[in-house]
């Protein structure tokens, strides 16, 4: 019998197999979003146990603990190494049909040969198997990317990062690694001292007392220019919700000084400032030709308690339910009547939103670049096999396929590139599943630039990464 | 040619098969949350007719009928017996692809043997044929049960609730029937003369004037206790619409005797009410040990004319496309932040809600205990094939499979019990159709645990049911 | 190799064949709502060429093209009619998996007789191919209409129409053209200058001075009686949102002299005049016996430079995300309450609406009229084959399948008829493949009638349609 991950895994039928092993497979991975440690990546770590290279920081497997009734001691706690690994191997099984199960063999399988399933009674010579690699100098973080065939990734920063960690990557590693700009703090002016400690981060990075909205305009876009001299062209914000409302820079200004005094203000004022930073940053992305992503959707930290003891983005996230999509459209028109929309990227954490955002997007291209408003991959929650497939055919029918610049991981693991291949194969097998059924020609020149320009191409010409050029 | 309903039903492939007879076919039933009529069982009721058996009560196949411009004289007015199995009858073949449509061979087949479709022309003879079985004491309330191997069921109960017919039918049935606590009336507040009527109806039931809000907590208290001495360990609420608003209870107090003297309340105050009071209930169940479910998203008796010609539940009602989340996300937090969240089960009405309300309450998860926030089985309009099929892919995807507790009726019906062997099928043809297409890997054990846990030990293990104890 | 378009087209297995050629592809087609120009077919007009037929005023295509980065200049600019069509080729390719992708080849094929794949290489080929014949009398628009084997069809007008086109056709065209009533622009009252610029054209088109509410509604009722004379039994309006406020006609018409007399009015007074307004219209068409129609939730014009520049419906609309079930309860229950509610078609834009939708208005069937509360085929964003299927689904496991009436082309090209084909083969194809998956019986009577009553009569009933009657 063969193993679970053989060579045609998710592959359904001879047209799929043939998709993805001629044009799929061996195409370099852009990952242009991701939040890994750029210093794990210049100090080239070796993580030495596969318990820390594969849990530590996976809260998505935290979370399929705490749902089986593991003790957080055994996740985030004082349990060691061994007893995190034997309980998540308990765990397992329990994920069936879940992309945690998919990908826990995957990555067993493609970074440490393990053909066998993760349970109780494997769990021990797996651990054993896998920590004879771990602690060798292949498994260095940079051989991680390199076995996986990177070719460009892209983490997640603040403004106020130096960037120095991704300064020591370049020229000493042939794997570019951008930074894309993530100015989430200027826009949660609803939380009044994380925002005015930010300020006073923010004022330290750029020399400037930032102790009104015109200075702290100014420090953004030195920060921007920054990470432009750096190399950056895109840029990040999340939107967990938000309320499109114009007012005046003065009035911006006057809300910010009554927020950095300590006072408290209204939640239309907190909507009226928002809206006009957030015009502010989308100004400044477009002045410097850069593609800005938006992530919507997200209710995070929902529980208090849990986050409090055991941290932010530890897996007490949810999706929220709210309507946004008129208020977004508000923001892209206000800046498209100015001629100020870049290039962007959407991303919505709620599936039932699918529909809406792709045929809102798809209302301003504007006819001079090709996919300009992009439509994401599936995001976090999403980031499913049904997830996959549902964007694939979301964007199919309310949007143009053939534009899609492609996957990336979102991770904070090193292991979890394996989600490239994951997400080419059911491109290839939704292709060769439609092929069957008649549903597209098969037509060789066409479904060779369809997976090739989804998989690398499309996203390749549309962050206008020359890998070549900056390495040398 | 092999009948409709065959040995295979639904089942596509041998691993289907496979599954579902080896596994999943001859495991006892538990219904934890139905609407059946204790004293009809206590009284070991022979419905005599099959019109009666089947349609009285079966809102669901009302809508069809009236949909089908069936005139309501043969649906709940005063047509025969006869000419309202004819009516139904006739509208069978239009409600093809719907639940009704499987549902209705599936149960003519397993009570009463039938192997023709229903229509205008086998009426007749189906008719006659059932209904020279319905009068006979094998069709009795009692063994209709045991025909269907039922280990336990529950029905819902006003806290009022006497609990006589539950306690007449212990002891003289080896099925245990319990009791859930489902104290909607008190959250109604928004609606003064009903609220009123039910504190009068509380009063009586617990000899306690509740002229403020103390003593209205006292009731619940004590009725609380009296069904946990039933050995109740089952809670359940209708949130229809949920907004959070964290009150004093003196607040509350003054809101309650605003109602109670006949006053009108803001939604401000009926949203603080009601919080409040669905605190108090759920630190109850938390407080007992007990399980508590949540139904969320129905908007009922849409149609006033209707539901005050014919009745309220008679298929006048919809689901609302409200957005409720972030507020349930409060309720869960207020309460976990004091440890005082008891193992929940949340059911959400409209499909579009399951992504989000599956990634909010696996947010809540302790690690204390396995599957503690659990998912429900698909509710009312969901309970149909792809309702089943979908509820299953998001609890997949979203949140752990093997913790699932699996399929209730939440029926009317006596008839409706094959309604688990829908379910089961359905699991098993979901799984066999991953192992076909290699989503999953062909491991037995891993397999027979999924199933047998699903279909009965999750349920058995999570609401402590140990049937042999009670009925000696 | 067979062609892309061959005779099997989407029908995948030999039931879903048999269904489609014995039962479905025969039968005439009863277009009941589309936005055809009533002109071109009373002057039978031959277009030409086929980037005129076939590019001008299709929305859909631009949306593509502009996503694809081509310039405006050719998709509905200065740009030939071939590099029009040449620029369409070129995007063709990358709508892979888009209903474009379909309707492209299938009206090719079935209008042109082409079988080749549209892309840059063909496309020189192809254009000349067509418009050796697009000029001649055989593509007519009567001649295209014939060749669709078209029995009926019903455009939208507003009720200032003269319907003086209409008039010409009857008579001299064996197909019936009927216009549908759509006062869409009285709810307009929050655009002021608009409604007012309307009252005047509604006061020249009925001799009546419109300067209060009451001669308002003297106005459409005359116009509703004058398309009443003229044959017409459906009327339509576009709730792009709605707000349920009951408020006295007397109000109605304070806030009407408001806004005429140039005033700001709040936007609680906007939904009570729109609630009144439409409470009228619907009144209107019961009174009469007519057939309404309500297309919900559309975000229409978010775009406003493009929208200033190109025009409106020209490809820059989206989907709403708002919550607007509530608000619809409560118009039906209004009417019914009062026995005054129409037999009714609802549309829903946003696809994760159509569950609550179908369970709303199936709360309002009566009993009476066979499928009274209809559930419109899929809509605009939503015309494509999984938005099919998922309609079809749906009103599966939430209406009653036997009752549809449908297939519609809401179109505006004359090219676009084959799109009953399309339907007709997806619907024989989810039929077919629930045959093959033993889900429902393969009982020869049953299907025929299912298949023929959806694609045919169940329209021609509901309409009342009596072609023959109207042609002499």
């Amino acid at each position: 019998m063969q193993p679970f991950i053989h060579e045609n895994f998710l592959l359904t039928n001879p047209y799929s197999e043939r998709l993805y092993h001629d044009y799929a497979a061996n195409l370099p991975i852009i990952d242009f979003h991701n939040h890994l440690v750029p210093k794990d990546i210049a100090e080239d770590r070796i993580f030495g146990d596969i318990s820390k290279l594969w849990l530590e920081g996976d809260h998505y497997k935290w979370r399929a603990m705490r749902a089986s009734g593991i003790n957080e001691e055994y996740i985030t706690g004082q349990g060691s190494d061994w007893e995190k690994f034997w309980n998540w191997s308990v765990t397992v099984p329990k994920t069936l049909r879940s992309p945690l199960y998919h990908w826990t063999h995957l990555e067993l399988n493609r970074y440490f040969g393990v053909d066998k399933l993760l349970n109780e009674k494997s769990a021990r010579e797996i651990y054993d198997h896998c920590n004879a690699q771990a602690a060798t100098p292949q498994f260095s973080v940079k051989n991680l990317l390199r076995k996986m065939n990177v070719e460009y990734l892209c983490t997640s920063e603040d403004p106020t990062c130096t960037l120095e960690w991704h300064k020591k990557i370049r020229g000493d590693f042939e794997i570019e690694v951008g930074a894309a700009f993530r100015p989430d703090p200027v826009l949660a002016i609803n939380n009044g001292p994380l925002f005015r400690n930010y300020m006073e981060a923010l004022g330290d990075a750029t020399g400037l007392e930032i102790d009104s909205y015109k200075p702290l305009c100014q420090a953004l876009e030195n920060r921007h220019e920054y990470f432009h001299g750096f190399g950056t062209r895109l840029s990040d914000i999340a939107l967990d919700w938000f309320t499109f409302s114009a007012i005046s820079d003065r009035d911006a200004d006057r809300i910010f000084r009554k927020v950095i005094s300590g006072k408290a203000i209204s939640q239309l004022e907190c909507n009226g400032f928002r809206t006009t930073m957030l015009t502010f940053l989308c100004e400044l992305n477009d002045d410097r030709g850069w593609v800005q992503q938006f992530h919507m959707g997200a209710l995070r930290s929902v529980n208090t308690r849990s986050t409090a003891d055991i941290g932010a983005a530890c897996g007490f996230d949810a999706m929220n339910d709210v309507t946004y999509v008129g208020d977004v459209a508000k923001l892209l028109d206000s800046l498209e009547m100015r001629k100020k929309l870049a290039r962007s990227i959407f991303f919505n954490l709620n599936p039932r939103d699918n529909a809406a955002v792709l045929t809102l997007i798809n209302s301003f291209n504007d006819g001079l670049v090709e996919g300009k408003m992009q439509y994401g991959p599936p995001w976090w929650f999403l980031d499913q096999k049904e997830g996959i497939e549902t964007q694939l055919n979301d964007l199919s029918s309310y949007g143009v396929l053939g534009n899609f610049i492609g996957m990336l991981t979102d991770s904070r693991s090193f292991l979890s590139f394996p989600r490239h291949e994951y997400f080419r194969r059911i491109l290839c097998d939704v292709l060769g599943k439609d092929i069957k059924a008649g549903l597209i020609p098969f037509d060789e020149g066409l479904l060779k630039a369809t997976v090739e320009n989804i998989c690398y191409f499309n996203v390749k010409r549309y962050l206008c990464i020359r890998n070549e050029a900056l390495v040398q």
